[in-house]
């Protein structure tokens, strides 16, 4: 396939091609996702999340910038963005931000509208994840607005998951972030030099706290039935404590520290045995997402349109539950 | 069965019991809902979304009393929380929110925590509002908090949505709002002895403008081919125009005129015929939801878990894409 080919050879229009095929879901799109899966999963996949106002996205251009000019790592930005689930389009411009970085082959910022079916911009943003990734970028930023759900999906895409504050966004939205700080591997006080970045910074230690049990030292419990006592140790991974980083992106404060705790974090998944951990979770919901979508197009083929809106209208008269209604389509009889 | 009838008569305990078995999705919970469906379809839904800090809250327990007190309704409460979507647990307090209305056995209200599974939320809120409406309550408030795809999902089951701003919460949570907007069928600036509510309620109304095409005069085009031309005029349904109604929930101001708002909401969509429209929409999702999960059941009791296991793990090789893994557990074969 002429497309999937001009992408493994880094042909930057093709791969832009391709991800407007893979995020409007064409079957060249699919067919191209299939022939470039075996190229994948050599990209650290670092997600950014938090509630709007915390200056993320100035956060990852700064660390695009670091991690292409310092490190020469090819980066990818995926973008999702807080528009409509209704209508689409993106509010952020590429343009704008990709000012400084334009022209540069190494780097390739996409913006992602959200999409209105359940779970489908999770899928869209993990399959636009993997083209990048089977195009030769080595650092892949997933950023995402918020701390809904669905943020909460897309971030579970990621090895290293980021979690961006800023001081002065009030106590409600605190409350919504106490459930995706539960993922976070890294926290950020971004707009560090505002008033209260100490209370921002102290409020989210303690929060910390709480999500993540304390390191308790390693108890041995005896040994799994029917081994012969020769076997290694259980080894006492070393566990990992989110670091709280201050920055201000719009200076590029504090940008070298976090990106080195970037690094520092892919180390330890490594030596953890956790980045494994990660990529077959991420696999799996990826192939379950498959599975379930065949099974219902299957179904879909099997039962005539007119015969499930006949269902329907007994539904909605009451004359069947959905349960029965359920066993009546699949089996061909209600009880 | 016991629990069943017991709730159909009234009986609150047993309706606080069920309440749990469906939130908790047990086999006695999902019988009580089948045997409870043939009672459902009388309860108008409302429900209420809107960012952080609008103080959706009070605004709902101030409807709730009124349509208790002034219209004698039985009122019910489904208060989505802002939790974690990983350990669960509700961080507002029924006993707090229920403090005026104690006591009173026609308003009832329920917290949820969020789920974890992808549209667990919004299915399990669609059970708890179908018990509510099977115990004959007339009013039923779903309030959410956010304005994520969650959100929208649930504010999808309402017959009536109210989307709540306030003033001085800041040009990004705007942004998300825009969003959510295009479900609103009732706009409300809560907060609205604030600073800066007029220029909140302009901002909505231009933001509404945006979201819903502005009336456009009926144009007959001819009539649908074989028709005898004795037939009435095709009727041009009157267009509903998201009203924008000014409240301040905690000294109970504006809150009858945004009553009689819902209740003329419920008028218009019963004239327009909407009303059955949102009834089927919302079975039909109940019924994909079922059916997706009965798909994936009979899958999962058709694929033994060492096989599904054996073939991830030959995703995470590399050596099958996700594409292949499927046509190979589906059909035993990879191509």
């Amino acid at each position: 396939m002429n497309l999937v080919e001009n992408v493994l050879e880094g042909d930057r229009l093709a791969l832009a091609r391709l991800l407007s095929q893979v995020e409007n879901d064409t079957e060249e799109g699919r067919a191209a996702l299939e022939a470039l899966f075996p190229y994948t999963g050599n990209a650290h996949l670092i997600g950014v999340t938090g509630a709007p106002g915390t200056g993320k996205s100035s956060l990852v251009n700064q660390l695009a910038r670091h991690f292409r000019k310092e490190k020469g790592c090819r980066v990818a930005v995926v973008a999702v963005d807080p528009s409509s689930p209704f209508t689409g389009g993106a509010i952020l411009g590429d343009r704008v931000r990709m000012r400084d970085l334009a022209g540069d082959p190494g780097v390739f910022i996409r913006s992602m509208a959200s999409r209105g079916s359940l779970g489908g911009l999770a899928t869209a943003t993990a399959a636009v994840t993997q083209v990048f990734d089977a195009a030769g970028y080595e650092m892949i930023f997933i950023e995402t607005v918020g701390a809904g759900q669905a943020e909460v999906d897309v971030a579970r895409l990621a090895h290293t998951t980021l979690v961006v504050d800023a001081p002065g966004l009030g106590d409600d939205i605190q409350a919504i972030k106490a459930g995706i700080l539960e993922i976070a591997d890294i926290l950020v006080v971004n707009k560090a030099d505002r008033p209260g970045a100490e209370y921002t910074e102290r409020a989210l230690k303690g929060m910390l706290e709480l999500a993540h049990p304390t390191r308790r030292a390693f108890l041995h419990h005896g040994r799994p039935m029917g081994t012969s006592g020769q076997e290694e140790e259980p080894r006492d991974a070393p566990l990992w404590v989110p670091p709280v980083l201050r920055t201000i992106a719009t200076q590029g404060e504090g940008i070298t520290e976090l990106a080195e705790a970037i690094l520092h974090h892919a180390e330890h998944l490594r030596a953890s045995g956790d980045w494994a951990t990660r990529e077959r979770a991420r696999l799996q919901s990826e192939l379950d997402a498959l599975l379930q979508e065949m099974l219902i197009a299957r179904f879909r083929e099997d039962v005539p349109q007119a015969r499930y809106e006949e269902v329907l209208s007994r539904v909605f008269q009451r004359a069947l539950s959905p349960w029965e209604a359920v066993r009546l389509l699949l089996d061909g009889r209600a009880s």
